[in-house]
C-alpha cells in the first residue's frame, strides 16, 4: 500500500473538473474560461518569424526564474501603473498563472494549523493550492463593498494565527462582487497594523464593465504587506500559463527561491510572445474588445435571470468579469440539483459548496457567462429558469 | 517584520545561480544548460502555420492537468517505450520540467522531519525542490555501478523514517555516474519489499555516447513503487518547460491533484508544439545529432583534463549526458577555489558542497561541458589546470 504525505491526503480533485460537464449538448456555466474566439491568433503569428529572427534560439533556452526582464518591464510600466502601483521590473516577477502565485503564497507564510483570512465565498482553486500546507480558515462575510473589514479587523484582533489574508477584490470568483475603494484602503492599514501579509488576486481587474478598473489594494500599501497578483489568463490568453507577482524586495526574493526550487522559471517563449505582443499591440485595445464582449454577456445573462427565473432567487450583479452568484432558497440543495440540470436543462454550473468555507449553505450556485455565446445564454438560463420554476 | 513560514525559512538561492557567473569573458563549466545552437528553431517555424491552422485558438487556451492527450500518447509510445517502459497515454502526466516533478514527489510522498534515501552527491535543484518539507537525508554512497543497493538495503532495514528514494540513474548530476542493469532491478526490488516509492529522475537517459540507454528503473517495477520522469529539457527545448511523468494508477491521481493546485496544467501552445515537432520530424534523429555534439565535448574535456589537470586529479568519464565530477586533494577547498577562478583563470564551475548532503568533503567541483564549444573547453580547462599546478 502506497503511503502518501498528510499533505496528499488533503489533496481532492476540483469540482469544477467534474467530468459530467463534458457531454454534449451541455451549455457549461460552469467554467470560468475565456472566450477564445478573441485569442490574438494572427497578430500571434505574425509575430512569430521576427522574434524568432531578433531573438534567435534563445527563446527556447531556459531563462531566469525571476521571469524575462523586458517583459517584466512592460508589466510594470503598463500592468501595474494601470492599477496605481508604481514599480521598477525588480519587484515583478513571473509566474505560471495566478495559481502558482497562489500556491507559493501559502507555502511562504502558512505553517501548518496556522491560519488563512479570506472572503467567504473564494476561489475553489485557491483552497485546493492551500490544503496540502494544512491551513484553518477564517471565512470573512461580504456585502456589496466586498470582504467587510469589521470583521476581518475582530479576526485580527482577536485570534493570533492568521499568517495570510487572501482576497479577489475585483469581480470575484465566485460572487462577481467588487472591494471598495475605502475598503482597499483600509485593508492594507491592518495588513500593516496586525503584521499580516495580503495576497491581492487581481485576474479580472482589467475586465471591468463601466470605467477604469479600481486602484489595487497594493497602491494603499506603504510598508511592503501587500503582494500583487495579476494575469494574462483572462486578457491575454490563459495556454502561455503567464500571470506576474509584485511584491516588495524582502518578500519578492523569497518568492524567487520558492519558484526556482518547484518549476525552476515559466516558458521563455511564452513569455517572449506576450513581450512582443504588448511591445507591438496596444494590449488596452485588446482588452476594450474583450471587455465588450463580457459586458454584452453579463448582460444578457442579468437579463434572462430576470425573464426566465423565479422572482425570489437573488443574485449579484457583477460589474465586470466572468461569474453570477445566485442564491436559491434554502431547501434547494444545488449539489443536487446538478445533475438534474445536466439531464433535464442541458446545463452545466458549479454548485457552491466547494467556494465555502465554515457552515457551507447548500443553496448558492457560481453561473460564468464568459465562454457562452449570447443566444445560448438565453437558452441554456430558460430552460435552467424553468427546471428552478419547478421547485418554487 | 514579515513573518515567513518555517518552509520559507529553509529556502535558499540556488548555487548554480551564482551571479559572478555572468561577467564577461568566463568560459561557463557551470551550467546544465543545452546547446541552442542545435534547437529546432526551424522546424518549429515550419510547424507554426499549420499548427495555428488545424488545431486553431485551442493552442492558447486552458487545457487539463493531465497535459494534452495527444502528447502524451506519443511520449508513452516514443519516449517511455525506449526505455523499456510499458505504458498507455492514461499513466503519463506533463509536467512543467522534471523540477517540478521532484517537487511534487516530496509533496506527496515525504511528511516533515521523514527521510529521502539519495545518491551522495546528487542534484542540487532536488534538494532545493525538497527543502521547503523538511526532509532528513539518508546519504547513499556510489561507486562505479551507482548508488550501492547493500547500503540502501541497510538504511532501509535499519530505519523505518525512509518515505522516498531518489535517483539519477543515468549520467548522474553531477557525478555522470551510471547505474548497472543489476542495481536496476535491485533498486525496483528494494522498494517493493520495503514498500518506498522511488523517484527515478532521467533528465540525461537519452544523451548515450556508447550504444542505447539501459532500461529504466520503471521497467523493472511490477507494482508500482517507481515513478519515472523524463525530460524534453535536454532532448528538445528547455524553454518551453515540459517533462513527463509516468507512475501507476493510484499515484497518478494524487499528482495530477497536486498539479492541479499547484499551477493547474503545463502551457497549451508548448504542448501544441513538441506534440506536432514528435508528429512530424523524428526526434530519435534529432537527439542522434545531440549525441554526437556533446560525446565530442565529453572528448575534448576528458583529454583537456588528462593533459592539463595534475595528474593526483581523480575525474569520472561519463558514458552521456553533461557532467564530470572532479575530485582535488583535500587541502583544496573549491568554494575558495571559485573565485579564484573566476578571476585569473577566467572559468567557472559548480563547488561540490551544495551536490553533498551529510559530511560534505569540499575538494570537489562539478565541471558542465554542455554548453562549451570544443576550443573553449580547451581554453577553458587548459587555464584551470594550471591554477590547479600551482596548488599541487
Amino acid at each position: 500500500m502506497i503511503r502518501f504525505s498528510q499533505r496528499a491526503l488533503r489533496l481532492k480533485s476540483s469540482a469544477i473538473r467534474n467530468k459530467a460537464f463534458n457531454q454534449p449538448d451541455i451549455i457549461k456555466f460552469s467554467a470560468g474560461q475565456p472566450e477564445p474566439k478573441l485569442f490574438p491568433v494572427s497578430e500571434l503569428s505574425a509575430l512569430w518569424p521576427d522574434l524568432l529572427h531578433d531573438a534567435g534560439p534563445q527563446v527556447l533556452q531556459y531563462s531566469g526564474s525571476e521571469g524575462l526582464h523586458r517583459l517584466r518591464e512592460l508589466v510594470a510600466a503598463q500592468r501595474l501603473k494601470a492599477c496605481g502601483v508604481d514599480v521598477s521590473a525588480d519587484n515583478v516577477m513571473i509566474i505560471s498563472g495566478s495559481q502558482e502565485g497562489i500556491e507559493l503564497s501559502a507555502k511562504l507564510f502558512v505553517n501548518e494549523g496556522e491560519a488563512v483570512a479570506c472572503e467567504n465565498p473564494s476561489y475553489t482553486g485557491a483552497f485546493s493550492a492551500f490544503a496540502p500546507y494544512g491551513p484553518d480558515y477564517v471565512p470573512i462575510a461580504m456585502d456589496a463593498d466586498g470582504m467587510r473589514m469589521d470583521e476581518l479587523e475582530r479576526a485580527l484582533r482577536t485570534r493570533g494565527d492568521i499568517s495570510m489574508i487572501y482576497t479577489i477584490p475585483d469581480f470575484q470568483n465566485p460572487t462577481g462582487i467588487t472591494m471598495s475603494l475605502e475598503r482597499r484602503r483600509r485593508l492594507a492599514e491592518l495588513a500593516a497594523a496586525y503584521a499580516v501579509p495580503v495576497i491581492e488576486d487581481r485576474p479580472y481587474s482589467d475586465l471591468s464593465f463601466a470605467g477604469p478598473p479600481l486602484p489595487a489594494v497594493k497602491s494603499f500599501d506603504r510598508d511592503g504587506w501587500v503582494v500583487t497578483l495579476g494575469s494574462f489568463s483572462k486578457i491575454f490568453c490563459p495556454g502561455l500559463r503567464l500571470a506576474w507577482l509584485c511584491a516588495d524586495d524582502v518578500i519578492f526574493d523569497k518568492y524567487v527561491q520558492a519558484k526556482e526550487s518547484a518549476s525552476l522559471q515559466c516558458g521563455t517563449l511564452d513569455q517572449y510572445l506576450a513581450w512582443a505582443y504588448m511591445q507591438k499591440y496596444d494590449i488596452t485595445m485588446h482588452i476594450a474588445e474583450l471587455v465588450g464582449l463580457y459586458r454584452a454577456r453579463r448582460d444578457t445573462a442579468l437579463q434572462a435571470i430576470a425573464d426566465y427565473f423565479p422572482h425570489e432567487v437573488k443574485y449579484t450583479k457583477p460589474a465586470g468579469g466572468f461569474f453570477v452568484w445566485v442564491e436559491l432558497k434554502p431547501e434547494i440543495d444545488t449539489e443536487r440539483l446538478l445533475p438534474e440540470a445536466l439531464e433535464k436543462a442541458k446545463v452545466a454550473f458549479v454548485p457552491g459548496g466547494p467556494f465555502m468555507v465554515g457552515g457551507r449553505p447548500k443553496n448558492f450556485l457560481r453561473l460564468s457567462y464568459s465562454c457562452v455565446a449570447e443566444n445560448e445564454i438565453q437558452t441554456g438560463l430558460k430552460r435552467l429558469g424553468e427546471l428552478l420554476k419547478a421547485k418554487y
